[in-house]
């Protein structure tokens, strides 16, 4: 059976997160639904990031097998003509037999959106995290150095022990004031072989109280080699942030 | 009794237009009642433009008169926290006793924002028109320079005859393909001393179609000249169009 890559992007604002769950609307059902619709089959797709709930995307990465005639270009068309206008096939492949959306992803890069600003920006509300008093984004983004590289998350992972390793290594970390019209913004993002749960919204949650000036430069490293929770700041809400995209081996 | 100028920044989206209907939710239901809620007052706003449903406004302006004691930020704030999330109050301001908004508006500026690309944007998908093939937005500028000045624009009215006259004066208008990252975002703008009904969705509906190179660009001069509306393109849809600013006698 024909092994396909697909890649998609949604606004997660109307979803319980991507992955299935009775009762309510997930990323990972409607794709399965549109699947079976399409090809009669019960069809399990293997994602590279399970996102939260209102969490977003612009290039979540699936995988998955299926006994369809139909090539990858026909298979996103298709796929698009039932998926919700929230969701949307941007890219569809074919993948060696083996392929793994999440098991064979060697990085992923995700961008939380902030918006400080005073008064409540009506088009951002679902898209962004807003925080009314003006950050330093610069002091952000030298604050966050500390934490590019190998090293032991816990400091950042909610629910901790729930993997065997909290081990994980950042390739690339950095927040930047957006120029032009909207200087109200500031992206962070993080591109990371793998994320611990809530891993990047509390590393956000963190970088905002040195943006406030309540912590200094410093402090997300003392976070870091704390080793606890409780040491780090709060968890960002989900609804500022993308996942970006996600690298394999082939790239 | 003190007059008060709101402007007022909202996402149309979830809104059956501006202007209060019984049953279903309105602009203007929501601000007169949170105004209900905070001065006890039943007050009855003006705005400067009846937006249809799903249209979107970054400054719309609407004034009312209170007696209320706050003052115009206490108002703003106060009008904040009661109004949902998709209506800001972005500004609030003292008026003259006589300042009507409707009735002083000297021009109303509206953006019209395209979408054109092969595949939808889940982001832009409630703030954008799809038109899945590339339009040449510098032949939809020249073409449209022909409908700027003063005009019977009847051409571009729904339900024609409506009102006393179809005569406006368009002091700008132009289209132009945005820059950066969204090459596939075209901005259409008009600013104009008064609308007709639909008039600007017609006249993008109209300009479209020589984007598309169906028509050539002389064409939009031939509709007007046509005075029937039946000889203009399709009517665009509401979630494309914003209303930018209004400009009164002051500024």
């Amino acid at each position: 059976m024909p092994t396909f890559k697909l890649t998609l992007a949604y606004d997660g604002t109307a979803y319980s997160g991507w992955q299935r769950q009775p009762q309510v609307r997930t990323v990972q059902g409607e794709l399965e639904r549109a699947l079976a619709e399409i090809t009669g089959e019960s069809i399990r797709v293997a994602a590279a990031g399970r996102t939260d709930a209102h969490v977003h995307a612009l290039g979540q990465v699936a995988s998955l097998s299926s006994a369809t005639t139909l090539g990858p270009d026909s298979l996103r068309r298709a796929l698009n003509a039932r998926l919700p206008p929230d969701i949307a096939v941007v890219d569809a492949a074919l993948a060696s037999d083996d392929f793994h959306a999440t098991r064979d992803a060697r990085s992923k890069r995700y961008r939380y959106v902030i918006h400080d600003g005073p008064l409540r920006d009506v088009f951002c509300r679902q898209y962004a995290w807003h925080v009314r008093r003006r950050l330093d984004a610069e002091a952000m983004h030298r604050a966050a150095q500390a934490l590019r590289g190998t090293h032991d998350f816990r400091s950042f992972e909610t629910h901790w022990p729930t993997r065997t390793t909290s081990v994980r290594t950042i390739f690339d970390i950095g927040a930047l004031r957006q120029g032009d019209c909207r200087r109200e913004l500031i992206h962070i993002e993080v591109e990371a072989d793998g994320f611990l749960y809530n891993m990047v919204r509390a590393i956000v949650g963190t970088l905002v109280e040195v943006g406030q000036g309540r912590r200094d430069e410093y402090w997300p490293l003392e976070v870091l080699n704390h080793q606890d929770r409780r040491a780090a700041g709060m968890t960002a809400p989900p609804h500022g942030l993308f996942l970006l995209y996600v690298r394999y081996g082939d790239e």
